[in-house]
């Protein structure tokens, strides 16, 4: 029997050693890594018996012990122990309390280092699929909404001031296209994770006449790393999955911020629902929407992780080196948080009414009336600093009063300009200047028909995009 | 004439804020901006005359003065001028004093908010495809030098310790797979930047009946935002621009750090050429490496800044505020820096000499033959704990007399082991071992060479790909 | 005559890494460091003298040179070329002018290692105590506002809704508290900074018989760094540095976000004066408060410098490097920033208007009245879930009627409990709650003239801690 | 009796919100959150007793029930379930089980928001001392280390070239140097944090005559915090707490770098006993030093976690929100990870055994005589062109030859420049350079008998200082 030294980094922990390991403590995702690692065993044993580096019937053996820990993982029976220094250890614990030494066999033609390349990647693809399939059900939402609120008038805000009045829906597909942006991003960094590390051994290739592709195939994989200390060494993805999570985590904290805005008692232009307020025994009317301030604050979580990844990368040499795992808990948190905020997410926005009366009268406050006016002024010839002045006036008298341009009587309109006639009402009216935005992509009525029927198809394309990808990748 | 109240954001900057705006200290840079807004107006005007929003003689006018403008610019009589709030102003302000008031025309469907958004995106794309050039170029140098050192033989590593005797050329075109998946995402990242803003106006588009396609292909967009609050507000290609950067700086880092371990006097793997070193005159032996030091230190620069732009974006509402152009100053350094560490890798790697002895003295250093001959007596029914045990003394005996297993006569050998024999020799040769990861993408000669070829075939369709883009860009 | 070897750091520029080197497009300061580097070698000169390390009569003639080439920088005529490498390069051609070979004197018992770690603790220094004389300017001013505003009554919230009425000046007194921490953080920084790197030489200290207290004493220092190697290496005070900043930065970026949220129309907490507002020609009344979004964004770049300097320093051996280098113009950056972001919210401030009826409207809109009428019900013996009830339904009714509690008729009262009696009134006025909260360090006004006479104590404390730092440092 | 409305914030929480509080996942951390919980409530309740505001009898069973449960947390107990949505709901939940409904009297004068900023407080006031512990042992063991190798000769270098020979023990108390001046900022930190916030209620101050400056002694206070808003508001102390442990992290990672490269068989300086390096099966002689790696990496997470809070508090306005619990995970896992760190480097220090021969070997190459030999040269008055071009010569001389300068016969160096003559013996030991760095803080053998003596000193007072700040706080 010819033991592949390149298995020689399978390293044994030593008691002291194991205190400084950094530990998940999180038992749902150590069980996934386990099942990862079970996953990538097999196949890899499966090669070894296809090529005949392993007999037939010792591959059997193993692949049958192998199948049952699958079994007992995915029923739950979580085997990882304390005493093992990570799932690897686990693994072998266990199979060698089943087939005994030949547990050996195991470590042909593959190290810890090629394995855990493979594993994190299984792991991750994974979260990318599940993340890309939340996404999908909140761009649903986002269009959902927005189809509910087409007639819902808003002002849209430019440095915090309003500026033109928009539809509401605009406004949620503006959400949504952020993220279809997210999503495509999500993909597109699946195809980086998706290739296969398994073969470069330690970090040279081995020297077994291994088949690489029949493994890649087995797993799900677009194909195999090409060069061995690339494979080992390559952690761009989970810097990029990070960058794409920060994205991702940006847009939600935006939106949570902005929700947040609007449902202060000085905007009134939204309320939420009861079960996603907090509130209190003692001040009954003091609703608290913590939910949404943690959509604003916890993304921030994601940018502090993308920031270590990057760190812990600098000046670390090629080859394999225990830096490299260091951020694994670190790649599981960014996962599980972007899982919980899409959720979260997903959990507040049905729930949102916006509150129609308030939005519209903000919306129509003279913000483009007053625009509408000065070109009237202006068409009519009166010289443009007058015109100005006359507007400036104008519209203290209405802030004073508490009226808007469209309550004045001509009197009043022509107590600040001469040059007002009747005509004026025709250029002030509030529903036109919805209408008035019909450059493509713009906030008319149908326009934003128009951008409801493109995203419903653009989601019905990316829900496709999503369901090849996850039919390549087999189940842990 | 109906002036577009669009046009509204025109601001006009006062004394006070002028000194709060945040300069670049970098004339080539506004240079480009200037160039980019004049290319921009360029298209908008020209669109203006095709629908007829403008009159034709008007227009001609317009355009007459802008291609003066240009022309004056790209000779490299930059005119912004410290009066100027931005390159807008010191256009209105040229155009003013060669068309006079027509140049509110200008203002016309478009305004500051959908403009600066589309400059930015013209800005960068450019940017973008240059940094794309020069990722070729070092890819192109690393296939070379893989070429060039195809027989230096050198020590693999894993945890700083080496592991297995590699080829030099699979170290380079390591390197050159982590700059191709750069090129990858620069490209990506392209598509993302290629599309056009303008058209949004303030945020919520026209009332003009502009055609938006026709700007589009003016100036080489692959298309237009769909939906105009998007079109102003979005900022995501900042930041994954800057994300993209940090990976690509990391990877800089990356090499700079890894050769200047090789450049120690304690590897003694390579030597720089005197220009590449800073010499002193009292100490005429000590030469500082400084600029692998540079290109180590530098990307650091880029991580912070891909920090600040998340940041900066945090709860910043929809629709166009100043905190969205907080960030030009530091996009331009991250193109400008990136764009220095790409040059300056161009320029260290050609003069590093590989010391191919000192490196396959440490390659050989019994790294491999150790394993080969614990195989040796695993194969031949040692107990494995005798047969470590055997290995361990043996090495001990080289250390300490200065050998390698491969200088040791049988008799030494058996010294150790009873077990070995004549055939010893046949397992401990270095040539050997190098040919033994003749796996799919391993060290092997042989494996090189394919991988080689991949490099070559690879890199010429990133060529054609590259091309593809610069083509559709019109220069500025 | 002997030339100390320690100066063999001394290094020439070659023309190749000219171009990789870090230039700071920032003549001031370029100026600034110019000037340190004059003081720093006149400093050393003097040294040499009085230690009779270099006749007095070489010494007279370099102390003359010097003191010309400062008269010279400090009257405006910036002596740097771009030949130069950097300031010492500058340094060394000017004195070469006028004192010939004698400039090799200069290099006695120094090297570019300790004197760029001079320079830059003397350049910092200076900047600190200038942040530190704004910071005691913006404390000043948030006083007298605090001072001015004793009788504005505004709401004090939690989770962004109106939680308790509270004044005003309670809230500028907060922001004047953690711009106080904020000037402990600085002037406890400067201890640090001022101490002496110079007389560590090239890192292992020196040969000659120096003097470095002297020097220390000469400079202002407070004395000398006591290991050479971590007098060389140190950079800590630069990450302290902008971490000091980061929080002043993320101070001054919380009062421009919360005064912007005040100005948006929806709260209309504050108005600010035409010089504060950039507005357009055409939406005359649409006026936008940029320069508070410039508040609020650009401390972001002090977070990503801070990123940058940890990351530069990450795995950098002892001893110096290119590496320290890299963070000279980011630690301008942080300083020319964070100068120019206090002297705008000082710019800012005074011109703040509150809209006393408004705040006070939203500040008694029934927030305390509802928790008195809960405690009142509650203390007539009422049970707490019939209690509460009654408090909704009344709270519902106001709401819907747009009345305040105070504004019920006793039958009104009584509709929702009859607990409700005539002496409910006496619970329910406004000026009554804001001096409630009468506990130590609350917001009722008899606290907050406390707190004003304790801040302005503090202020005077600081100035007088400032004042004793000032005299130390020579004036550059 | 009066139930204080400022305990109005005391929230519920409900079944939907409590998926996406965060956990800690930490049990260890949550029990000392609970114990913290359990001293401030015990202090708030005598305080309520002392000031009359809750009757002595009802006080009593209150702490007599809060001293139970804490007696059953600190025997290991832990209460916290599921249902809790906090410490304070399980502190509730089970107070009522022995008191019943008068667990209302404990919200009296006391909201969440003033009792979770003073929990956090003494949570970290207390991990803050115990770092501080641990890094008065680690300096302990450094002086130790210098101690023991004060005859050790080594390399010291700049540009990771050798510059010149210095003490191994200069350079372990340059590292001592560091840690010295992160004990102190962690000290200048505790003073901040150790400020009582509890009083401030909801965020407008109490309105019953409670005691602060009771409480504050009781729990080891030095003081109240003296706004009300600024009291609940505060969050600087956990980003200078992430700021000062990433300059202490950043010291341990270069530490650990350094090390690493140290034991590379190519420096081959120092060697790593059995226990703490981990190796493999298979190839026995491959030993890795994965906890240097550890040291060096995780220290990443620490650097994330600030931008994390940092980016956090970006725009959260004045009062309490949910935003500020956020970080509370991440504050816990900046602790632990440095005490593990701090652990981590005081396992690994001791075991550290210099190769003296080695590093003496590399310190006496040439590096200081070189430079001597030049001195000699110029001494004689020998043109420095022509002095430099012989020591070129002879350095190339001595490295194709494998020989040392020292090795030299007179013969040879006349060969390169005839103004050598016998005395150039007396210019080239090694012992003597040591020697001559003999300025205030140098390497030479008495300036670091000075330094060590020093350091012991200091050290002394530290322990002095510790002392008193941990006799002051109580335990938990």
């Amino acid at each position: 029997m010819n033991v592949d030294s390149n298995t020689g980094s399978e390293i044994q922990s030593n008691d002291y050693s194991l205190q400084f390991r950094r530990f998940l403590d999180k038992p749902a995702v150590e069980s996934r890594l386990l099942l990862c690692a079970l996953a990538s065993t097999t196949a890899h044993v499966e090669m070894l018996r296809q090529t005949g580096i392993v007999e037939k019937e010792s591959a059997a053996a193993i692949l049958n012990a192998l199948a049952q820990l699958t079994r007992e993982e995915r029923a739950g029976n979580h085997f990882l122990l304390p005493v093992d220094g990570d799932v690897y250890e686990a693994i072998d614990r266990r199979l060698r309390e089943s087939i005994g030494d030949d547990v050996v066999l195991l470590r042909k033609a593959k190290s810890k280092n090629d394995q855990t390349a493979t594993d994190l990647r299984l792991y991750l693809r994974a979260e990318v699929l599940k993340l890309a399939q939340l996404l999908l059900d909140l761009r649903k939402l986002l269009i959902d909404l927005a189809t509910r609120d087409i007639e819902v008038v808003m002002p849209g805000y430019t440095h915090m001031q309003p500026a033109e009045a928009i539809l509401l829906s605009h406004w949620w597909l503006m959400n949504e296209c952020r993220f279809a942006r997210d999503f495509s991003r999500l993909l597109e960094l699946f195809t980086r994770i998706n290739f296969l590390p398994l073969g470069a051994c330690v970090m040279a290739g081995s020297r077994e006449p291994i088949d690489r592709d029949f493994v890649a195939r087995k797993l799900g994989f677009d194909g195999v790393i090409q060069n061995s200390l690339d494979a080992v060494t390559d952690r761009d993805y989970q810097i990029e999955f990070a960058a794409t999570a920060s994205l991702l985590g940006l847009h939600l904290s935006q939106l949570g911020s902005e929700l947040l805005l609007w449902a202060t008692q000085e905007y009134a232009f939204i309320t939420l629902p009861r079960h996603l307020l907090v509130h209190s025994h003692t001040m009954p009317f003091k609703r608290n929407p913590e939910l949404l301030e943690v959509l604003r604050a916890r993304p921030s979580l994601i940018f502090g992780r993308l920031m270590e990844f990057i760190t812990e990368l600098k000046a670390v040499p090629t080859g394999f080196s225990q830096d490299l795992q260091e951020s694994i808990p670190g790649i599981a948190d960014v996962a599980e948080t972007l899982r919980l905020l899409l959720e979260l997410a997903a959990g507040i926005l049905p729930g949102i009414e916006p509150d129609q009366l308030r939005m519209k009268e903000v919306a129509c406050a003279d913000l483009v009336n007053v625009g509408n006016a000065l070109d009237y002024l202006l068409e009519r010839g009166v010289e443009k600093n007058i015109a100005v002045r006359s507007l400036e006036h104008l519209s203290t008298y209405c802030r004073t009063r508490n009226k808007y341009l469209s309550d004045l009587s001509l009197n009043e309109w022509q107590r600040y300009s001469p040059a007002f006639e009747m005509d004026i009402y025709e250029h002030i009216s509030m529903e036109d200047s919805i209408g008035a935005y019909c450059s493509f992509g713009g906030s008319s009525t149908e326009q934003v028909e128009l951008a409801l029927t493109r995203a419903r198809e653009a989601l019905q394309k990316d829900e496709q995009r999503l369901l090849e990808q996850n039919t390549k990748v087999p189940p842990l």
